[in-house]
């Protein structure tokens, strides 16, 4: 494969032609494979995309040979706490409850600024690996998120998420994180409000988030019938069910991604179809943790849009949507009783095009053709696992592994060719979360955050 | 990595010492990892397992410098169909009965023996990048299968397949093939008798399969109760389940390895632990075919032993078992909606030890230690996506790759280093299996090698 710059740096060349690739295109659940295609990139922008030839290379600062790759849009993870990683492995066989309240929230209670950013690097770093370019996370610290963000190259939709035990004046610091870092590091960064979950923040809270929401133009990012249990409980408790909560808060006024969804009800999918909330479906995380799965055909039929992701990496253990795509296909071929469920149109539509709708940039991101921003990757089909190449689609969604991305594109720019990370210092982050490992495993008993008791 | 021989030719010497690795050992559910190991290998077998200095390096011809490299089992493949990879992708989106009926038993109709050989060799390649070193398979024209598995140096345990509607002179063939194979390879090949299933194989056919396995000392390898479905139809046609079958007709008195059972009931599960019958899982192919899953937590729990299985690729798209062991792990969490139900300690001991029962080889397989055969993997522990090191055996479980795998041994030969395969040309395999896809790819209706009709 050729790479190499010209000499020039004239600013009004052209950036970049990548070079016969074949390029993966999914719409209205189809899925096609347009090959021997040159994808011309300037400021950032896909400005061209034509067979192979057709786009003369001498305006170009770059030419990227790319035959037999298949050149897709990043992937866009529309849910997740990625600093999380730093506590990977460990919170593991235990049920939902115990998660919460025996692991994560007192192993929270460790968290500094600090543990967020090398966290957020590490994430990052794993997502680019795995061909992941954008990701709707939710966590704390966020400032420390933006900043690992600014320097990855990546896209983020940062919320920093409040609980309403911290009161009306941790939601307004919040929301003034949102107004300060909306459209920061070039516009690659998005901010929305990260109000926890209904059961965790009640309607008088989540009335005050929707005002914010008006005031200041942002959407809202929030946790919501995550098992059919807690969906059980509000009915008892408040004589709503999460989602109608947020409907009654005016939460759902707002664009909005709900995380989960498992337990949601008919009645639930024809608010969230009402209000074109998209809903963020994490997988792995629902079979590990026993939680059942999201209704998420469904939730398409009735118009709801659905986007992968891998929640964080106590419970997703990896940040790998290449995984979360297979997953979210088989099990719901599993939900359905029905192998013919999910096929493989829909999984590439939901993995591209309707991950960029849930995460808010649905005109801009997750579809190569001209005036989207260039977010893309190069995947090599050529491994042995995915030979003799009879169904490329079957090979990507079945057989690909996040090892088989070669390149990673955002905005224009490298963040990795032929595997080697070019914004980020593997080896600098590894030795630097290892250094805090030991006091971020610790727990002390009652020290925790939040309690879960929907 | 120091990775280098000596220049010694003598005999009498030991063959390798691998240096200062991590070792894996799983045992009636608990996994416990070594730290600072060095494991002496010898005309094939472990000769010594020792903390890292303890075995004087003078003797070996080649020393493996094996810091922070994990040391563990090769997986063995239970139940596969390894040169359906030829296929693989052509049978997507479709229910189990169109998959036999309009797929995969028309598809078969195109098989050469050459196709065999070819698709065995490419199967195993992506096998040993993947880790897995023995692999029962269950297919035609094992005499091919069996060439590639010597050229391969993987260890096999390989069952022609037969009908009912192939006649008892067929199955005679198979029993010769079996006899004559037996051994082959320097000890790597064993065989079993491979009857397709109880709904393709009567009463009476199934009876004569027992008598060959008495007579030449043989096992049984078979698809029986693949699903809840097939077990009802069984009951109501023949008033007995098919493991009910199996037991009738004198299968279970030998060695069997028993494909899916899905379907098998609490009754089933008692038979099968009376006889010591071992179930190969393959749950990726319960997720792409909506099959449900099989109850292997009753079954452990009655006594049944229990090992990891890919199917073939056209069900199962990959012959990975990393994917098998996390998929059974949280299927089985799924299905028992219990978080706590699979736990690591149960996985890793299902894929190491109790893999090598189910394969035959509870003895010699399956768990480093002196005596053992020296079929062993290397992994990469350093990942990105299993850092930072809380809990190894979570990361080994929900986060490591395929591509992870480093090195593959079996019977003291080097398969695999630094992720290069030694034994196989890699290209003249893709381009040999390519060649014949469009010819592989054809379906005439009606044609088919069976029909699907439990």
């Amino acid at each position: 494969m050729a790479f190499y710059y010209r000499n020039t740096e004239e600013s009004s060349l052209n950036d970049l032609l990548l070079q016969d690739c074949t390029v993966l295109q999914a719409h209205d659940d189809q899925v096609d494979f347009l090959s021997h295609r040159d994808i011309l990139v300037h400021e950032g922008k896909i400005e061209a995309l034509e067979p192979t030839g057709e786009i003369s290379p001498g305006q170009c600062k770059e030419l990227v040979e790319a035959r037999g790759q298949l050149a897709m849009p990043g992937f866009i993870n529309c849910h997740a706490h990625v600093p999380m990683v730093i506590f990977r492995g460990l919170a593991e066989d235990v049920n939902l409850e115990d998660w919460f309240n025996e692991y994560m929230w007192p192993l929270e209670s460790n968290l500094q600024p600090e543990d967020v950013y090398w966290g957020m690097l590490l994430g990052l770093a794993e997502m680019i690996e795995a061909g992941v370019t954008s990701v709707a996370d939710h966590y704390f610290h966020m400032d420390r998120a933006a900043q690992a963000v600014a320097e990855a190259g990546t896209r983020a939709a940062l919320g920093w998420a409040v609980f309403g035990s911290g009161g009306l004046d941790g939601l307004e610091a919040t929301a003034r994180f949102a107004e300060r870092y909306q459209g920061a590091a070039n516009g690659r960064i998005t901010t929305w409000l990260a109000p926890h979950a209904p059961y965790t923040c009640d309607q008088t809270f989540l009335k005050e988030t929707a005002g914010w929401a008006e005031r200041l133009g942002l959407g809202v990012h929030i946790h919501a019938a995550e098992t059919a249990e807690q969906t059980q409980v509000s009915l008892e408790k408040h004589g709503k069910t999460p989602i109608q909560q947020l409907e009654a808060a005016g939460i759902l006024d707002h664009p909005c991604i709900v995380a989960h969804a498992c337990g949601a009800t008919d009645d639930d999918i024809r608010i969230l179809a009402k209000h074109g909330t998209g809903v963020a479906h994490a997988p792995k995380t629902y079979l590990k943790l026993a939680m059942g799965t999201a209704p998420i055909l469904a939730m398409r039929q009735a118009g709801v849009p659905v986007g992968l992701a891998s929640d964080g990496a106590v419970s997703n253990n990896t940040l790998d949507l290449f995984e979360s795509m297979r997953l979210m296909a088989m099990t719901q071929k599993q939900q359905t009783k029905s192998a013919e469920s999910m096929n493989l149109g829909q999984t590439l539509t939901i993995a591209t095009r309707e991950s960029a709708t849930v995460y808010g940039l649905g005109d801009e991101l997750g579809h190569l053709a001209p005036g989207r921003d260039a977010d893309l990757i190069l995947v090599n089909t050529d491994g042995l696992h995915m030979q003799p190449p009879h169904n490329l689609a079957a090979n990507l969604v079945y057989s690909a592994r996040a090892s088989d991305v070669d390149s990673v594109m955002v905005a224009g720019r490298w963040l990795m060719r032929a595997r080697k990370l070019l914004t980020l210092n593997k080896a600098e982050i590894v030795e630097q979360v290892g250094q805090s490992m030991r006091r971020l495993a610790q727990r002390v008993p009652q020290k925790r955050i939040q309690l879960y008791q929907p």
